[in-house]
């Protein structure tokens, strides 16, 4: 069963696929675990045991056929088609998303936004028009759009995304400096650069303790 | 000591950080690790433990002192300073990123803008000046910058993440969709909001399968 599967695999399937795209891009025909591993800082273990839960990719000791694997990854991950996604906030943040150049050629393609402020309503922004929030629910349930990128203040997220799952979004990546509150069936995932520089500071900062002190005096923080 | 505590554990420090912060904002005075835990979505168990590693901040029963955590946890994570960062890539994508309004009110300053395009190279964006990344080592060992953005093409992220890396860089926000090659001590965080969607395709491609398919006849994926 596909429920079955651990989160942390999933989360890995897309490294796969992106380091199998660079592999075919580069002409490259067979690549074993070690090889990819090395690729990826994953151990060969853990990349045979990923796709274990899918199916049998290899041949024993011959490594995997690229352009295989990669198309049947791309399958599992339902990356053959285009997925449509909506926009909240087209403040600086939301503005800075619609120019974003990596969504278009993977594949994913914002179809609409949405803002509470009447300055930006009916203008466009990259080619796309903002529209009156009002309109969201609409437009979701018209498109049967399933992915929506937030970028609203920290204090609005919530209830945009309590909007957003009330009319059958399941999939949102949050630009929010919140930790969102969903329902089971609802996959959020989360973009916060500032979050990722705090979680290496706490490194920087032991390492310029531990640089500032004589090795044999460093003691227990 | 500090090299003991999982890197799981530090992953979630900034989002404690940023709970309190919204806690502090409100003015709450104290809250339980079960509070705390819904705020998250993390087991009251799991604070108690990530935070034990560092010390005891909380009365049996009585919960935390929201000011005194939050204090606390921004010291250990180095957060009571401004950090300086490099820029390496202003295209599109650099551009997005030095109009990210989340930094600086973070305390996280990018200080220089570096480029290979002759076009670029001496234009301001957002107030900073585009170098010449010939610039790019004597710039950071004159101010003893730490910490690198790169928002170069995948096929250049390596390249220059290793000069980053030789020249005393430790930690890497890295917007290149490639997982670089770092030696042991240097840190890197990928930004990649493509790799996020896809993670999430996987299971609204399920959720249709499921849909689609009469309950009894759900078979194996």
């Amino acid at each position: 069963m596909v429920s079955e599967i651990p989160e942390v695999v999933v989360l890995r399937l897309p490294l796969y696929v992106r380091a199998l795209s660079r592999l075919q891009d580069e002409s490259a025909g067979v690549i074993s675990s070690q090889e990819l591993g090395e690729l990826l800082q994953i151990t060969p273990a853990q990349i045979r045991k990923d796709l274990s839960y899918f199916g049998r990719f290899g041949k024993q000791g011959k490594g995997y056929t690229v352009s295989y694997l990669l198309g049947e990854l791309r399958q599992i991950l339902g990356l053959e088609r285009e997925w449509s996604a909506v926009l909240v906030g087209v403040g600086r943040l939301g503005r800075a998303i619609l120019s974003y150049p990596g969504f278009t050629p993977a594949g994913f393609r914002v179809v609409a936004a949405f803002d509470v402020d009447t300055n930006q309503i009916g203008k466009r922004v990259d080619g796309i028009r903002v529209r009156d929030i009002s309109e969201l629910e609409d437009a979701i349930k018209r498109d049967a759009i399933s992915i929506a990128i937030v970028a609203v203040p920290a204090s609005e997220a919530q209830r945009v995304i309590d909007r957003l799952v009330q009319c059958g979004v399941k999939a949102i990546l949050n630009y929010a400096p919140v930790s969102p509150q969903i329902p089971g069936d609802v996959k959020v995932r989360n973009v916060d650069p500032v979050l990722a520089l705090q979680t290496m500071t706490f490194h920087l900062k032991n390492l310029e303790l531990a640089g500032k002190r004589p090795e044999g005096k460093r003691g227990k923080f």
